[in-house]
């Protein structure tokens, strides 16, 4: 006889997930609403809720649960699945020590602290040995989790089970050939004027266009809101409970656009999730790269596209007759694909955005050798800046020191930036061709079809399946960034004429 | 050698008020912004909030700590204070089994979902059942409180300590025929046209003007915010975060003027109560009366005040100037100060108000001797507003089923809202002796004096004194019926030319 069972494990994670939620509320609410006083009384109420979850989910009734599962013959495969996966997510907890952790913690808020103020005076040195730090401490946290793996590969697969460095090396270096390519022919056309984009659209309207086009793809508001945010993110609050932020400047029409379809985009994986068994791994992301394939497909492929905005252009131009009025649907469309090689990441076009990627991964490479120098990388990422992209930032703060992640000690995260495009690429491309007229159906507002396939391919699979496998079984193979270029090659030959 | 210190008792109540503020945000959160299909999930992030905090406040750990306190002789006055006021907060939480609690809990829910049935049903008989089970339930709550007192003035005691029902019939027996002769007086007058102020009124510039107010009286929004709820509530959300929320309603001024300030008169006391130790009773409130006193010293003695409008009322009439141009300060003062005998207590206006509790007392006093039927209640609630108002509900929707107190198993709280404007009729007048022309001042905006003087004599004491102790300290004689009905007369006698 078993002393636990299925539903002892169902109700354990239950408890642990809402617990999660209520922690991501304490998040959410701080972004969004928070007044500025209490700053302190919430990082005390975020630690305490996190210790919490912390005692819960690596005590002994929950070891001794999944151990009694593991060897559980009357489970079902999908069951087992789910076991194992926790099984693996608990072992990945409690290999560090409560020491540890608390020392990790802490150098990351000092990091933190010190990379806000490197970036304010624009000095890198002020940042550099606290990172140096962090570095030496995630080496460590490395070895703590699997010692047989290239360290670098230990944190890939934190967002991406499975990935590996070396094979992410090939894709990369099968797409900087070909993008080099795209970019050179692209600059020797003419400059595309978007200073549309930056006339006066007046935020309340921006907001209602965000709203409408949430619905319009799909974006449940009975089981999610949209608020504002500085910085744009989804996040689950709980059970039915998906929230998405976006940012609006009145001089600036993209922000709000796009931060509203690619946040969208995360948020329908969420909802789509919120199918399965609350709590567990089949109602969990896949992954990283993954969840990110799902922002890019409906920031890029449907956003970015002509279809979508066949659908909705004389909507925006109703809104903004004095800026639009004037402007074609095609001239429109070119407006928002413009490329342009810039210094700032998250400001970079979909074809630009992967040599920041790109820069950042080879660099991340170099952090985890031995005898890698932190004080040499401003120089480093300089000269990858000029190399890729022709540019060099005036100062630190436009450079290594323009985004936040190895600050909080995410290390292999940018990857998965472009992995999610490649993915998204791929994906559109199957739903394309298993779709009747698909581009027809979204200029007539018709998502149904496209729903029911990210659904049946990527939503419904939780985290039982690998970014690997999802894609071998929706798209029939392996990721294949050829699926990128090809998109790449025909949109912008179009756009610019090439 | 004591096993404790103080700072250990500081460091738990901290947690404790830390992870009671979750709950807060929770509950916050589920009446202004949470989706509604999360409905369940929240109620399981409460419940498991809950439980924890259940847990952790009855654990042997803190009750070791307070014993070891309780004879620490190293303790100052005011450390005694909040020690002694915790470990009897701490015997009224263990003298209730955890399978009491639960049959009180569940019998609640059921409770309230019959009375929601029963209202919108307009029918008692629904609701019937279920109070006579929670009548039972809280009978025997009282005992396992504390035998010695009557059962109803245990309750009283939970909202107010050491109130009893001899006294509170006293001050009721001696405001009845002061306030009938009034009312009597008003009712051979002409009725006050109040049509002005169901015309419309735009939301967005309601709200504008409600956040004004609040600024005005001194709501830190740098420690709290408002928002929109169906009910308006203050909340505190953690140290440093207290919300309140208005509602507004388009062809109706009323409902956001005085829920602002009602609410803004509990907010600022507890802003006020924050300068003290976060998480102890010096730091909390000292009773429902007096935070009673609060919002109603805000909401009619400075929001219906002839000066707050010599401040505010050219503001609102440029606001609304297709309303309001026409009508003279005077006259707009007069309407929303009108009195008349209406069905609904949360309708009422400052001086009928007063019956609709009394006829709720007395009924509480009813439900808890022996031989009470339940089932007599429509009659005798029928019977009562006939005697004082003269009036009679047309069913029990208007009549008996009005309010949700009852069945959410709050007896004995009523009463707190009539003590509440007998404390602010009494508290404002000492505060007009002791602060040169208050009145004056107030019509020029310079609220500074004031909110010292609420400061000193009522945020200070926080929990560490009685609602008797705080009025004797601040009025020099303990609660006294009069200052209400002085104020009255002068007030209403005024504005009907009585």
């Amino acid at each position: 006889m078993n002393k636990y069972n299925y539903q002892d494990y169902l109700d354990f994670n239950l408890k642990i997930s809402d617990l999660n939620g209520i922690s991501s509320l304490l998040q959410w609410d701080q972004e969004v609403f928070m007044p500025k006083e209490s700053m302190n009384g919430r990082a005390r109420q975020i630690a305490g809720i996190s210790g919490i979850i912390h005692d819960l989910y690596t005590s002994q009734y929950y070891c001794d649960l999944l151990n009694n599962l593991e060897n559980d013959i009357s489970l079902n495969k999908t069951q087992k699945l789910n076991v194992k996966l926790s099984i693996k997510d608990l072992q990945r907890k409690i290999c560090l020590t409560k020491e540890f952790v608390e020392e990790l913690s802490s150098a990351i808020s000092n990091s933190y602290a010190a990379w806000e103020e490197a970036r304010s005076k624009k000095d890198f040195k002020i940042f550099s040995p606290f990172l140096k730090n962090l570095i030496a401490l995630k080496k460590k946290e490395a070895e703590f989790i699997d010692k047989s793996k290239e360290k670098y590969d230990v944190f890939l697969n934190e967002y991406d089970a499975g990935l590996k460095s070396s094979e992410l090396k090939i894709i990369f270096e099968n797409l900087k050939p070909q993008l080099i390519s795209l970019l050179d022919q692209i600059e020797k056309k003419e400059k595309i004027d978007i200073s549309i984009t930056n006339k006066s659209y007046p935020t309340n309207k921006q907001w209602d266009f965000g709203i409408e086009v949430l619905k319009e793809i799909g974006f449940n508001f009975n089981s999610g809101r949209q608020d504002i945010s500085t910085h744009p993110f989804t996040i689950n609050i709980g059970e039915k409970d998906i929230r998405v932020t976006t940012r609006i400047v009145e001089n600036n029409l993209n922000e709000m656009i796009w931060s509203c379809l690619h946040e969208g985009g995360h948020a329908l994986y969420e909802q789509g999730l919120q199918s399965k068994t609350y709590g567990i791994p089949e109602a969990e992301s896949c992954s990283l790269s993954i969840h990110e394939s799902q922002s890019r497909l409906w920031e890029n492929h449907i956003g970015r596209g002509l279809s979508f905005w066949k659908l909705n252009y004389k909507k925006l131009q109703d809104l903004f007759p004095e800026n639009l009025i004037d402007i074609e649907l095609n001239d429109f469309y070119k407006i928002i694909n413009s490329v342009s090689k810039e210094l700032i990441r998250t400001n970079a076009d979909e074809l630009t955005y992967h040599f920041h990627v790109i820069i950042r991964f080879e660099i991340e490479q170099l952090l985890f050798q031995d005898d890698f120098n932190v004080d040499n990388l401003p120089e480093i990422w300089e000269n990858l800046y000029f190399k890729y992209l022709g540019i060099k930032p005036e100062n630190d703060e436009n450079g290594i020191l323009q985004d936040v992640h190895w600050a909080h000690g995410s290390f292999g995260y940018f990857p998965t930036y472009t992995l999610g495009s490649l993915y998204a690429a791929q994906f559109y491309e199957h739903a394309k061709r298993n779709i009747e007229n698909l581009e027809q159906k979204i200029a007539n507002g018709n998502f149904s079809e496209l729903s029911e396939w990210l659904k049946s391919y990527i939503y419904d699979k939780g985290r039982l399946y690998t970014s690997e496998e999802i894609c071998i079984s929706s798209t029939g193979e392996s990721l294949n960034s050829q699926y990128f270029i090809d998109y790449a090659k025909k949109k912008y030959g179009e756009i610019y004429a090439l």
